[in-house]
């Protein structure tokens, strides 16, 4: 990859059609924030948004507010509108509960339409919570979780295999799988995919519909920039709403909440995936991030991401040769983050962050920046990775306060 | 009962130890709130803490608030304190997920413990997430759930019982069981409870661990005053711990989340039942309105709730003979909301709600109000039943727009 000179970083951030939407995150000073894929900065938009809510919709309108400022349509409003996001139907997203909560509503009831089946697979070294989820659950099913190698995947999947638990995008190497493949050879052995897109949504083109997925669940708080533990969101196919129900039947889920009534009688559609009463604060702050991805050119959002891969990875392979890059090369395979390993990992990005880089160490050995198009310039990433490389060579990563382990993120 | 008269209204409130609390909510003017139980208003410090938390914590400090303030310790810091309030040794709660997710938790995983016993029991009428949940997990499980009449309960726990579902306070009557008395009856047969302390928490005297009680769920947003939809808290004892797993076994239940293993291992204690990344805004708004009940004296706090609802059932009782009060008499048996039963108590509450006074209506019949301590005053009471009275011997909610029934709460 040929290296753009600082003068074709100028022009580029110039002729960024996305340029103005930096302005509209209020990004503290002195700070290259490159973990927008673990927590996506504040819009400037929520802050006032929550303040009407707190002070006018909670403060004075108390309980009215969940009529007249429709608090109980917020989880299909909201899911409605990372629906366009990600290109699935409308009436098939509801933003609720955590993606941890929502992967375990979807693989009971999703391994309860084959009963006949008795495999739950997934691959190793997949995110913890989806791993632990669906070992837990397969469990209380009394089904096997089958753990396999990523290469071994599709021979994995067979007649006995229920449902396929993946992530779209590796949250450590930033894999990509292929979506509409995976979707569709599973689909030919007569097995459904539940996708987590919690390192997708906001990072990569995603056309659910299109690509025939009919079970998905996703994070608020990294692309989507809604604020710290956001709601997350699931996705259930229309055709199948009426075949499934949710192992967890809080009221909220239920086709009249309001009638109090003894006997449970699951909502129309994906509403029956609602539990209890919504966290209000968190969810509205999740549509206000929502809103402002939705406001951008998804096309424009995904090319500039790309780019801004491709100068991080060119500056690190000339700058820092100690570091191995793991996220792919071919831009239909990987994510929004980029990746690499270094026996220090943990040690260099301390070193960084107490530089103003923030990025994130993700164990064992890896380093991982998210590269998030909405407010990062091309000259950010220049300037990161000048700063990497100082820390590298100059081997200033290796003052002893930088090895101290007592973070937890 | 006898009446205070106007002197005496006015002499109570001028003498009451918790006066100085009200100034510490954001109540709007010409609103009598007596809704609390539903969603308690907003405290004023919660408005300012939460201007921090979200241009300062996340603004600013980005994903470095997981550490610098303290995010990730949040569930058992709050669970902590919720702990205080209810009578739990340390270590025993923790805020996380809602009411209907934490039931869903405890159900599957208390359950567990009794595999040779074949029953789930709760009660009639109970609130519906109770009952549905409650059905749903005995499905998923291969157990029974037995419902029976509140008259029966005691008859009903047999050594056939692995656990008994029940709300501490009925969220329509207000009926508020002998926490106590059942808890030690199903243990002698063998049986463990699960107590919704939904509408007890800062409503009625708790003291868990003096009552023996091992599983515990609770709302955040009613009497704790933690915002729309804030999260809840489950309390499990301690010798419990090591012995039961949640079903939901999401990444922060992990014993060490940020070592991404592929592993599951619980973490020690109550937190293995965290599931997800929590909805930090909503949770820290919870921690303020639970500092806020936590600076009142608690007896203070539950005798005015007593003498609140003396004074609005002798008020009712003398000018509004159409309402037939369903709360029971007993202090020691009641929570801290009052209810009525009319048959068209769904248009009264508009009409009343109309004219300022915010009570909610429970289907089919239910007229009730929360008789919140920190805030309202003898002469809130008194107005706001003198506003009933007009209502109902004027007949003024014969209007049909009060007949609209459009609303969900």
């Amino acid at each position: 990859m040929a290296r753009p000179t600082p003068a074709e970083i100028i022009a580029r951030d110039a002729a960024d059609p996305l340029a103005a939407f930096r302005d509209r995150f209020a990004l503290p000073d002195g700070v290259i924030y490159l973990d927008g894929n673990s927590l996506g900065p504040l819009p400037r938009a929520t802050a006032a948004r929550m303040a009407r809510v707190i002070e006018g919709e909670w403060g004075t309108g108390l309980i009215r507010s969940w009529n007249e400022h429709d608090w109980i349509g917020a989880p299909q409003r909201i899911g409605g509108k990372i629906g366009r996001l990600i290109g699935a139907a409308p009436g098939t997203v509801i933003a609720t509960d955590s993606t941890s909560v929502n992967l375990f509503k979807l693989i009971v009831a999703a391994t309860a339409l084959s009963p006949e089946r008795g495999t739950i697979l997934t691959e190793a070294g997949n995110f913890p919570t989806d791993l632990h989820v669906a070992r837990q659950a397969a469990a209380l099913l009394g089904k096997r979780l089958r753990v396999c190698d990523t290469a071994d995947l599709e021979n994995a999947i067979d007649a006995d295999t229920a449902l396929i638990v993946l992530a779209h995008v590796h949250y450590r190497s930033g894999h990509r799988h292929d979506m509409a493949a995976i979707t569709a050879h599973a689909a030919a052995h007569g097995a459904r995919v539940l996708w987590d897109l919690s390192h997708s949504v906001g990072a990569v083109p995603l056309a659910l519909a299109a690509d025939g997925v009919e079970l998905a669940v996703g994070c608020g708080y990294k692309y989507l920039n809604g604020g710290p533990g956001a709601p997350a969101f699931l996705h259930v196919a229309g055709h199948l709403h009426e075949r499934m129900q949710s192992p967890i039947a809080g009221w909220l889920g239920h086709a009249a909440p309001f009638d109090f009534a003894d006997a449970y009688r699951p909502a129309p559609g994906v509403d029956r995936f609602l539990a209890g009463t919504p966290p209000m604060l968190s969810l509205l702050a999740l549509e206000a991030g929502v809103d402002l991805m939705l406001a951008a050119d998804q096309a424009a959002l995904h090319a500039k991401a790309r780019d801004l891969h491709d100068l991080f990875a060119a500056d690190v392979a000339a700058e820092c040769p100690a570091l191995t890059r793991i996220s792919p090369d071919e831009a239909e395979r990987r994510g929004s983050h980029i990746a690499f390993v270094h026996s220090d990992a943990f040690a260099i990005m301390q070193a960084l962050i107490a530089r103003g880089v923030i990025g994130d160490f993700r164990s064992p050995d890896v380093l991982r920046f998210g590269l998030t198009p909405l407010y990062l310039r091309h000259r950010d990433i220049r300037d990161a990775v000048t700063i990497l490389s100082d820390i590298i060579t100059g081997e200033h990563w290796r003052d002893p306060r930088f090895f101290i382990r007592d973070r937890v993120t």
